[in-house]
């Protein structure tokens, strides 16, 4: 019984994911196979990383973690396959699993080349049907990482340089807009351990946010307890500031939204 | 072997839907997954409600449904759980369960309030993931219902009012257009029973529907039997009028469709 | 252990998916679900045929394909179940089988008239639900094909006329574009084959394609090895031709890119 996760940017439209699917079937008929998402805005690399993160802890000790935002397919990007807190993770090495385990470095981590794993032959276009879905089914059937190649330091792979909250003086942070959920809802850069930090250097023990010509004072502790059309700010399932609208849609209200700046400040 | 159905308005770009489908496996490995939509329109509780009344019943005896459209998360509003028909339910107390029960009674209506079924902690912004999925899955596992809290009675919930079919004497009623599915076929809230029973008071033995400027003669046995273009009514799977466009769509031909009165008369 | 695979046009927002799945698990516990796509454009039976075509022999053998896009539910089409290289498909006869074998003639086709696999009562507008779901549920259980009906010959159900590449002279063949993928990349009806018995006769042993004002020389063997921007052609993973743009949308770039001429010639 193991579970197989599934985070690409392939969309639902093709036949893309039910290939993937087929493939990992065909070696391991009793795998659970779960989306995450297929639509990850294609290429969106970070974007995938931040999600997975966000979401691998929810599930079973040994769920097998497949990411496929590949803008390298077919190049000569290496294939990474990691254990990391109890679970696997396989994905290109192109920055992605280092946003998944930030600071913190994995159990294991080795570079996938062994053929004997791959189907044969391997397409140059789609590495997720015929290397990246035989490795997971393979893994989920018990081969040790090991076997697939050979084992790298966290140092040797690609990182992606996310942007960080800037500290400004003791009283302020500015962070980003990193995008919106299906809700409408912001996604910022700023976890709740910066927001607590910041909120312990107050003297009045709030906080104001600002995002474009919104002010907003104090974080509300959930989406539905002001009136309809107020724009709040909460800490989201993610544990992270979050700008909303209550009933409706911050990123309809607040045009252009992506990499705006939002400040936080101690309130007068 | 138990399944559990999801219902939600997550969208399915973000990863919630995955969240919840990993903490009802962590808990409850052998559970058999199934999205029912998880495109509700933000909030929209009603619609649900029809929707998963269409549903049910097609699945097995025993199956347990999680609905979670919840405008009120984290706020005080009670969590359901109940038996009706040989299913199980769990929804917010926030109209859902009553529009797919109708005017009958379910065998058993308990409030959840026992907290040893959570996640700990719970937040107060993602209940789907904290307090909906965990309950699932340990009902899935065979714990009683009456475990989860206290008992209610129908009358100590919520209920929706939606709006019915209006009579116009003895030989006509006027009915409303509830929505389009992804055909475009309009969905209104008149019942087989309905038009069957209009149908007994005519003379004339047939009936004819008004849609704004359409006039529709006659019911149509279903979709694609008219020449392409043809307005049409039929009676849908959900056992309601329905109008339809052969081999098009309604929604693109008429305009600013809901809400809009359906008048349904004797032929003359 | 038996795989059920669904291609349809109903569309993630409704509940048809859903009670398909419910009626298969009410008679079928076991069956392994999955899905290729339900956003096959209403009623495109070709496209759906080519997607399956690209599909099926990824699962594993034995698998049931299922696909309900079906402009004639409720009128007199027939519904076809047929063996083909180890696997099950089971449609109306519209046309979409034949697009998955092609030239070649299926192990076993019979028409489906059994009414003892049925729901009962049957809808006139929702056979996927009433006979598909039941029929491929039933065939996942163990009963053979000649149980559901009488065998047919393939010269007794509908083929679809779909255009071929056309040979001009010696060094020169015209397809089209047959439609976009999720990523925007322009896939065409002409296949590795074609291609590599054309380079065969070309003296510069190479070729240029010609789609618009776009003029491309040579076939990149993947996605992401030239400059972005640049328009590529190379052979995509369903074997065929395929426009692309390196990071970016072919589809964007080039517009109303359905049915239009992509020429191959040799190169001078």
């Amino acid at each position: 019984m193991s579970i197989i996760t599934l985070t690409t940017d392939f969309g639902i439209k093709d036949e893309y994911v039910g290939v993937i699917k087929g493939v990992i079937l065909r070696i391991n008929a009793g795998a659970t196979l779960v989306d995450i998402s297929h639509l990850i805005p294609p290429q969106a690399v970070a974007l995938a990383g931040e999600m997975l993160k966000a979401t691998f802890a929810w599930f079973p000790a040994g769920t097998i973690h497949l990411a496929v935002v590949d803008p390298g397919v077919g190049s000569s990007r290496a294939i990474l396959a990691a254990r990391y807190d109890g679970h696997v993770f396989i994905a290109p090495d192109n920055g992605l699993l280092p946003v998944i385990w930030g600071g913190q470095v994995p159990q294991r981590l080795v570079q996938v080349q062994n053929s004997r794993f791959y189907l044969d032959p391997v397409s140059d276009t789609f590495h997720g049907r015929d290397i990246f879905a035989p490795v997971a089914a393979h893994i989920a059937a018990g081969i040790d990482l090991e076997e697939f190649g050979p084992e790298l330091t966290p140092a040797q792979i690609r990182r992606i340089v996310t942007r960080q909250p800037q500290r400004r003086g003791d009283r302020e942070i500015a962070g980003l807009i990193t995008g919106a959920d299906h809700f409408g809802n912001l996604r910022t850069n700023i976890d709740r351990g910066q927001l607590e930090s910041l909120k312990a250097r107050c003297r009045s023990g709030s906080l104001t946010f600002e995002l474009g010509d919104h002010s907003i004072n104090g974080l509300s502790p959930t989406y539905g307890l002001n009136e309809r059309g107020r724009v709040i700010a909460l800490i989201n399932s993610r544990s992270q500031l979050e700008i909303a609208v209550v009933g409706g849609s911050a990123a309809d209200l607040v045009k252009a939204f992506e990499g705006m700046t939002v400040r936080v400040r101690c309130s007068e």
